[in-house]
């Protein structure tokens, strides 16, 4: 371009600059992008949905050492003490039923929890079209969704199906049972989620190893809690597990399995539960997927020696369509 | 609950299946959630925009061996030798002004690609909204996005601006000179890209270093091509430095600097680039992003030693309200 051709462009450019300047900018968003991610397992689809983010204290993680938390923290920029943790929910699509595993904090813990549900009607999904609800295990942040603020059965045609072993304990009377003391302040709140639906008899436990529907079978995985189980979804020979909370701490959980976390009703047994899985997902090259990994809490799991692992997210991707 | 109870309880629940199984499931979405994410520094917040994927071919990675490359793109589950690869952009909206960081594929790659317009629109902007395009360099993967198939300008009011050298070099008679070998080739879309902003007035270069509009500006990272440039955004002391294609295989460059690809211009200038930016960023702590990096490509280096890094994408987290 001759150069006082440039120079005239450049000119005109910088007083389109000045009329731009008088222009009002485009308003700031100033919200995040929907919290849900598909990925599409054979026939089956998987949408992982994003119930928000709690701040849990590091101390309350066991068998490690100030100094290796530290460091093991700082090596993926988590915060510390205060670490932000996501709290996911997982929807699944056979083509024949709408599955939803777990259901986030509800309306009960403040804005920052609480987005399952308009993250499932960001997804095109409404409640009523959830034919079956399946509970990890009945903590708070997985049994909250189950009802509105004011106590009425949010899915109004699912059935809610738990392991036999985690509805025998939360609703029994030795566990509701005593004072104030967390179980039992636990074991009432669930009994609260459950209610609606075990009064409209769409309450419904199971045996360890059931198939729920076709492609997505239990898994026990007690020790979180008496009855926590994980769920295996599978079609065209992938697969995913949805475990729960096997990890609460990917930074720390993922190098060093023995470490728990005091939410942990049986450490030893959480921690035996979180080995055998690592070790099976590692060698297998399937998917995991968590509660409470970083959004959407889907991805690999490396063997990194001995009673060590590496966390490898999925890439954010297109949906692959099916083979036909 | 009495056992009578619960066996009555179970068999309305058994016939509800029944019931549920007659209905048709909700139809599966077969389509990912919207490519777009946001993170907010100080008072400016960034959006980065998803383009899509491309396959690249590992050999295209030099200074390696091929036991090396197994090695590191099977420890983050990185397809070998199709190497999956995103193709990002930014928008920075500063409050006063809205600036896009090049443009993805446009209309000329096929549906793998140039969602950056459709996941614009998903944001909530139109391209009329656009005050400024710039550009980290003129590859057709950062200028496509410029003109519609018809070849018309797609951003109806923006400035586009770009890098002096990167301009000279991309729109001089001496590139764009000779047979149809990729320079040329590359010049020629390159110019198409250009045409409609040039002719109307709207095509700025810039020197070195130059603010682009404050709290963006222009940091040379000179190298892949003889002008790129990389953008600093700064608010408030948060910092995210957009690199432009300083990154195209995560699994391998982060650990190995030193590893360069076939399209950089001056692959040993381009190695130097990296190993300076990514020095500063991780003693620096703030965020770096990256047109090839995972979507959305944004994420803190950690240094790992003596010429190695790792990377650690930001978790997935509702958006900050900035400080009043």
């Amino acid at each position: 371009m001759p150069k006082l051709l440039r120079s005239l462009f450049v000119a005109a450019a910088a007083l389109l600059c000045l009329a731009a300047a008088a222009q009002a900018a485009a308003p700031k968003a100033k919200t995040q992008a929907p919290g849900y991610y598909r990925v599409q397992l054979g026939q089956i689809e998987v949408t992982a949905l994003f119930d928000g983010v709690i701040d849990l204290d590091t101390k309350l993680l066991k068998n490690t050492t100030p100094e290796e938390l530290d460091r093991l923290l700082a090596r993926l920029f988590v915060g510390n003490p205060n670490m932000s943790t996501a709290v996911n929910a997982y929807l699944v699509n056979t083509g024949k039923k709408l599955v939803l595993i777990d259901t986030g904090v509800g309306a009960y813990r403040g804005p920052a929890l609480g987005h399952v549900m308009e993250n499932l009607r960001a997804a095109g999904v409404t409640p009523a079209q959830v034919d079956i609800v399946v509970l990890t295990h009945m903590h708070g942040d997985h049994v909250g969704g189950l009802t509105d603020a004011s106590g009425k059965a949010r899915f109004p045609k699912a059935l809610v199906m738990v392991a036999q072993e985690e509805a025998d304990y939360w609703l029994s009377q030795e566990t509701a049972g005593g004072g104030p003391k967390p179980p039992q302040l636990f074991a009432k709140f669930a009994r609260d989620m459950a209610a609606p639906y075990i009064a409209s008899g769409r309450w419904q436990t199971f045996a360890k190893g059931s198939v729920i529907v076709p492609g997505v079978t239990a898994v026990p995985a007690f020790g979180h809690t008496p009855g926590h189980t994980a769920y295996a979804i599978e079609s065209e020979g992938q697969k995913l597990l949805i475990c729960g909370d096997l990890v609460h701490a990917h930074a720390v959980q993922f190098v060093r399995p023995g470490v728990a976390i005091m939410f942990d009703a049986d450490q030893a047994q959480a921690i035996a539960t979180r080995r055998a899985i690592f070790k099976d997902v590692a060698a297998g090259g399937y998917l995991l997927g968590d509660m409470h990994l970083p959004f959407p809490g889907i991805g690999h799991v490396r063997a990194d020696g001995e009673d060590a692992y590496g966390w490898v997210p999925v890439e954010f991707a297109p949906l692959k369509a099916p083979a036909k």
